[in-house]
This record gives C-alpha cells, sequence and structure tokens, in this order.
C-alpha cells in the first residue's frame, strides 16, 4: 500500500444548473461514491482560491511543481509530449497550418487537414535557416497542429505570437520589451520563418488540387525549454504517465515522470478506458505512483453537453474504477480544473477531490460530488498540497527540519 | 447574472456573549438567513489567521489589492476619500486641530469643533511654504479633522508622527532611520508647518470668543501618493462604490473605482439605507460589480453596544437587502473585520462570509452567523480570494496559464 494512483478527470468540477445538479452529482457512479464513504474528501484547486487554471499550469502544480517557479510556457510542454527532442535554450512555439489570403488569416486550421496530408506538407519547412544560427524546426502533430522550435544563441520568449486566434491580419512577430535586444533576435527570426514558410509552401506541389492552399504557419505560446530537477531529484519517487493528450504527456515528461504508451488511449469518449487502467496497474509494479489522465469529461464541458459529461464520468466509473482498484494502492480522483458546462470554458471553481486507501482518515463522507466535497475531512488543498498529500499517503512525505 | 455586489458590514464578525448570542446570530435577519439556504456560506480573514485588520488594508485586499504590494499608508487613502487632487510624490497625513497650553496637547480633537468653524481656521494654514521647495497643505474636513499634503521633491513617510493619539507633550517629528536623509528633510518641513500652523492660528480671529483656543495641527498616518494599476488595468472589470465614510470612498478611488454619492448615505444609524440599495441597483447597470459599506455596525461595536449593532443588522436586512436582490445579480455578504462588542477593538477573528446567485455551489447553510459560517462550503477565504472568488461568480476570473 506504499503506492498511489492519481486520477484527474479533466476539467471535472462544475456548477449547478437549475436542478441544482452537476455531471458528477447527477452520474451513476457508485464506485467512487463507495471511495468516498471508505475514504475522504475536500476540494482542490490548482492555483488559488477563484483564479482560473490553465491545463499546464495545473498539471505542473498536480505533480509538485509550483507553476510560478517552474511553468516554461506552453511551447515547451506542447514540444515534449509530441516527442521532440528539445534542447536547452530552444525557443518552442505551438503552431498550426493556416490558409492565408491577400495577407489575412482566412483559416486558422488550414480546413483541419488531415494528419497525413499536413506530413507532406511540413516536408517543405522541416527545417529553415532563419537567421544567423539560427534554425526554425518544424514538427507536425495531429491535424493542422504541430510543433515550431527556433533554435540558436540568445534568443527570448519575450515576443508577440503570430497566431491572432482568430481570421484576420496575419501580425509580425515584435518584442515585449522593445529594447530586449535577444527578444528582437528572436521575433525577426520568426518572422523570417513565416516570410520563408510562405513561399515555400506557396510552390508546393501538394496545393495545385487544393481549393483553399495550405500556405502560412502561425505560431503562439512561445517558451524557452530549460531542464528542471526531475521528481526523482527532488522527492525520490518515481511517476508514470497514462495520459492520451499531448499536453499532459509533455508536462509529465518536463518533470521527468516516464511516459507510457497505451493503444486506445484517444483522449476522447471512444478512448479505451480499461486498458488505461489496465496499463496504470502495470506501471505501478515499476513506479511509486502512476497519473492516470481522461481528457473527454472536459471536451464535453467545453461543448456544454451535460448529459455527455455525466456519462463519460460513469463510464470512467463503472470500466476504469474497478481496475484500478486491483492495483491494492491508494487512489486519488480529482480534476485539473473546473469547466462548466454552462460557461463552455475553465473556471476558478474549485474540483472535488477524494482520497482512498488504507491511510486515508475517514470524514463520513458518503457522495462524490462538488456539494459533498465542501464540506470533506481534507479540506481545501491548494497547488502543490495535493502532491505533497500523495507522497505522505505513500510514506514519502518530505520532512522539513528534523 | 454576470455582475456581483459585494456588501461589507464593518466590524460584521463578533464573540459569543454570555449567553453564547454574537449581535449576527440574536439578529432578526430573515433574508440573509435565506440567501444562506440558498447559497453558501464560509469565513473571511481580510490579512491573515488571527491577524488583525486595519480598515483601510482589509479593503484594500477586498477589492484584490495585497496590502504588502499596494498599501500606501492611511493618509493618502484618506486624502482621495476626502475629495483631495493628490499628485504623485505628495506625502498626506490624517490630521486633527488640536488644543495646545504651554507647549501641551490638552485636546486632540479642539473641543471637536463642527465643521463650519473649523472651515473658518482652515483658511489661516491653507498653504504654506514649509521649506525649499516643499509646500504644505492643508484642507478641513469633518468636524476637527482634515487631510496634510506635504508636496515637494525627496520627500520622505518614513517620520515619526506630531500626533502622539493622547494627551501631553506635543511631539516634534524625527526620521525613522537618522540616516535618511529625505525622511529628515520630510520630518523638518513637518515641524516647521506645525511652527507656522501655530502661530498663524494663535492670531486668528475666530479664537478671541473662544475659551478653548484651536491653535494647533497635529498630523499622523504619513503615506507616500503612487498611481497603481486600476481594477479595469488588472482584471478587466469595473466597480462601483457606495459608502458614507471618507477611508472606504479614497481606497475605492485609489484602486480606480467610481465612487457613487448618494444622498442621506452618513455612515450612521441613520444612514438611508434604501437610498444605498438603490444606487447600488443603478451603479450595476454600468459597472460590473458594486461595493456597499456599511459603517454602524462598527461603531456600535467600538461603543460595546451589543443591541445596536444586533439592530443594525436587522435594519440592513429589512431594509436594504430586498432592494439588493433587484439587482438579478450574485449577492455576497461579509465584513472586514470582526469588532467584538466586549473588546470594542478590532480582533484577528474571520467574518462570517455568504455567497449567493445561481453559480453558487449550495452546501446546506441554514443560517447566516460566525457559528454556522465556520462550517460552509465556501471554507476560509484569506486577503484577496475573496475578490477572485468574485471574479470567477461572475465569469471574470483570471486564467494563469493556458
Amino acid at each position: 500500500m506504499s503506492k498511489a494512483i492519481i486520477l484527474v478527470m479533466d476539467g471535472l468540477g462544475d456548477l449547478p444548473d437549475a436542478k441544482g445538479y452537476t455531471p458528477l452529482s447527477a452520474a451513476l457512479k457508485p464506485n467512487m461514491d463507495r471511495l468516498a464513504e471508505e475514504g475522504a474528501t475536500g476540494l482542490f484547486s490548482a492555483i488559488g482560491e477563484g483564479v482560473v487554471p490553465g491545463s499546464d499550469t495545473s498539471h505542473l502544480n498536480i505533480f509538485g511543481y509550483c507553476h510560478e517557479k517552474y511553468y516554461p510556457g506552453r511551447g515547451p510542454l506542447e514540444a515534449l509530449g509530441a516527442g521532440f527532442s528539445l534542447k536547452e535554450g530552444d525557443i518552442a512555439f505551438r503552431a498550426n497550418f493556416a490558409t492565408v489570403e491577400n495577407g489575412k488569416i482566412i483559416d486558422r486550421r488550414a480546413g483541419r487537414i488531415p494528419t497525413e496530408e499536413a506530413k507532406a506538407f511540413a516536408k517543405h519547412v522541416q527545417k529553415l535557416r532563419v537567421g544567423t544560427g539560427i534554425d526554425a524546426i518544424f514538427q507536425p502533430t495531429v491535424e493542422h497542429r504541430g510543433i515550431l522550435v527556433l533554435r540558436g544563441k540568445k534568443l527570448s520568449p519575450g515576443i508577440t505570437p503570430t497566431d491572432p486566434h482568430s481570421t484576420g491580419a496575419l501580425p509580425k512577430s515584435v518584442p515585449l520589451d522593445p529594447k530586449d535586444r535577444d527578444a528582437k533576435r528572436t521575433a525577426e527570426a520568426l518572422n523570417k520563418f513565416t516570410k520563408m514558410a510562405m513561399q515555400k509552401l506557396e510552390k508546393a506541389k501538394e496545393n495545385k488540387p487544393r481549393r483553399k492552399p495550405v500556405n502560412a504557419i502561425i505560431a503562439r505560446g512561445a517558451g524557452t525549454y530549460v531542464k528542471i530537477p526531475s521528481l526523482y531529484d527532488r522527492f525520490g519517487v518515481r511517476g508514470a504517465c497514462i495520459a492520451g493528450g499531448a499536453l499532459y504527456r509533455g508536462v509529465a515528461s518536463y518533470v521527468g515522470m516516464d511516459v507510457v504508451n497505451v493503444n486506445g488511449a484517444t483522449g476522447t469518449f471512444e478512448t479505451d478506458l480499461k486498458a488505461k487502467g489496465k496499463a496504470a496497474i502495470q506501471a505501478l509494479w515499476s513506479h511509486d505512483f502512476v497519473f492516470v489522465h481522461v481528457k473527454a469529461t472536459d471536451s464535453f464541458s467545453h461543448d456544454g453537453n451535460f448529459d455527455g459529461k455525466k456519462n463519460m464520468i460513469a463510464k470512467v466509473d463503472k470500466e476504469m474504477v474497478p481496475i484500478l482498484l486491483r492495483g491494492n494502492c491508494h487512489i486519488i480522483i480529482t480534476g485539473d480544473h473546473s469547466t462548466p458546462v454552462k460557461r463552455k470554458a475553465h473556471s476558478g471553481d474549485p474540483c472535488p477531490l477524494l482520497a482512498w486507501g488504507p491511510d486515508v482518515r475517514r470524514d463520513g463522507s458518503t457522495k462524490f460530488d462538488e456539494f459533498s466535497c465542501a464540506k470533506g475531512g481534507l479540506g481545501h488543498l491548494h497547488g502543490t498540497e495535493l502532491f505533497h498529500t500523495m507522497l505522505n499517503l505513500i510514506g514519502k512525505g518530505q520532512m522539513v527540519g528534523t
């Protein structure tokens, strides 16, 4: 019992509907309710009370890394998640293939081109020299998405993005601080890349049959990659990550966790929950804790689909939780943030939290939902406190003083 | 429902009397109790657990401004509240007309002279040159009170006050750090002002008919005025302030809120609660949130008047809360600090807190008082967390990360 599984259902927390129900409170979830009854509940805020967590910063905190100290920006985390081999000092971006007409972005996703087609286009812009000693390296990922990395000396992420997050004028990148020379150099390199990529993509033979050309790459989420002390360095524990989404795999790999590949783990409603559960049990053999991520709860929230979210929770309860119980280990269940279906966006409301296992002090909880968790004996955990609570459960809590 | 009203009853929190009642728990307040039943409760500590908040620092935190970063001292806040047009770098003080005899203060309030009489005396000391390039500007406010501002270059608030907060010797101001040249210069200017003001007031014809002359001005609460980023700059929201007391208006205006004038808002038991409620509803049209302040609860506490405080709470419940409900918005009710009637002073006990509206997770609370709030689902909010919780309720929570 000296091990733990942390199950994160993305965007789990919600707000009451007109009848006072949340997807979690309305879901049929006898297994989770039993764990609450046998264990303890509480609330979890990955950043602070009322503050809206991003998906990247929240997971850093879940893994024990305070975002204020360790957040490198979204780009490097996505790059790591895509398996990009980053070097220290690289500036990484999330990038999109887009369609530009007369200098204006008319489609930020170039018609959501299929992954295979995107790969063909990517060959034209794989590696370009975009400044003295600066290379731009592009790697496609899923559909229109990809990773852009600027590699060279004296680069800075202090620049504006070339992806305006909407259609309209294609913006040039500029330094956030006009006096920042490194940022100026980086913005110039990014603008050079934009220009060269457009020239190369315009000429690409793959565009001939297309009505809407794939003729630009726009970038956002700049961040510098720096190696940080691993989970093992800091806490003496080894963790494994089981997640379909690239970002979660990226954060895990950034903090030195092992990322496990699971066939059928897609990050959608159809994801193979049983396969993920089994992989978690297997990973427990060689790790102190295993993080399991379920994405679809958040996707349903963003779509405003109450029943979809409710059913996904029920499915996790039925198909995954019984398998996790075979791990004979402590189990923690929570969300990284709330995504209320009525808001279709992340919110600052705390997430329900549940801890189960022999070293959990029972608190008389009877259910696992937003309302009963607010009165649970675990109280309200913030930031990295959840991770420290997990460490303590498995007997690896850090001593301060002697 | 994307707006909110924050109702602060000053000094609301209290301690149990011999029978175990607090003014809030003993008050007849069916409306607030219903809001608790339909919403959620908790506790609020404006500074920290057990720490005694000042009225200035607590309101800064209520508006989302951590006092450790943004507190400018009491003087500038009072000056802003009095409508004094401060310039950056001004050193502002709270000042009193006083009566001095043989170099000793015999009355710190010069017999609490009426406002109109004070205005006449103030004309003699409106603006004095008190050092090279340093002006002292005095503006009377209510009764014996006023604002003193030292304006000039290289001034510092690091000096001792000339108001000893008791009768006895009239102190000279000295720099807190003897090596601080700017503070030395400022203390000298203040001492020069004290001397010049005494000379001018002694000669004032208004003193002829008086047995107890108004012959000195003593100052305290030195602080430098610096412009800070507004609520709109920081959070993208517009707030309005409805308060009778100058200090609350000053803090609100310091953070860039609009201060609304309400006829009959006096800050006393007789204050026109209905007029304040109606003004709040009106201000909601053009603002994201409205702060409504009720002072008399605190005044009764300072007088040790249990029934007065209890009756004031009942009056707010009966006369103001029903009007606030017409705003069709989220409602938060709390205090800035506790002022137990048995102590007649601020204390570090947390304040009861209540949140109501469609996006509040009901927590099964049935009453609004110190005892039931301690078990409420909102938990215990500290410092700026209350403001962030309000922002999140109205869908304006800030995202950290992406």
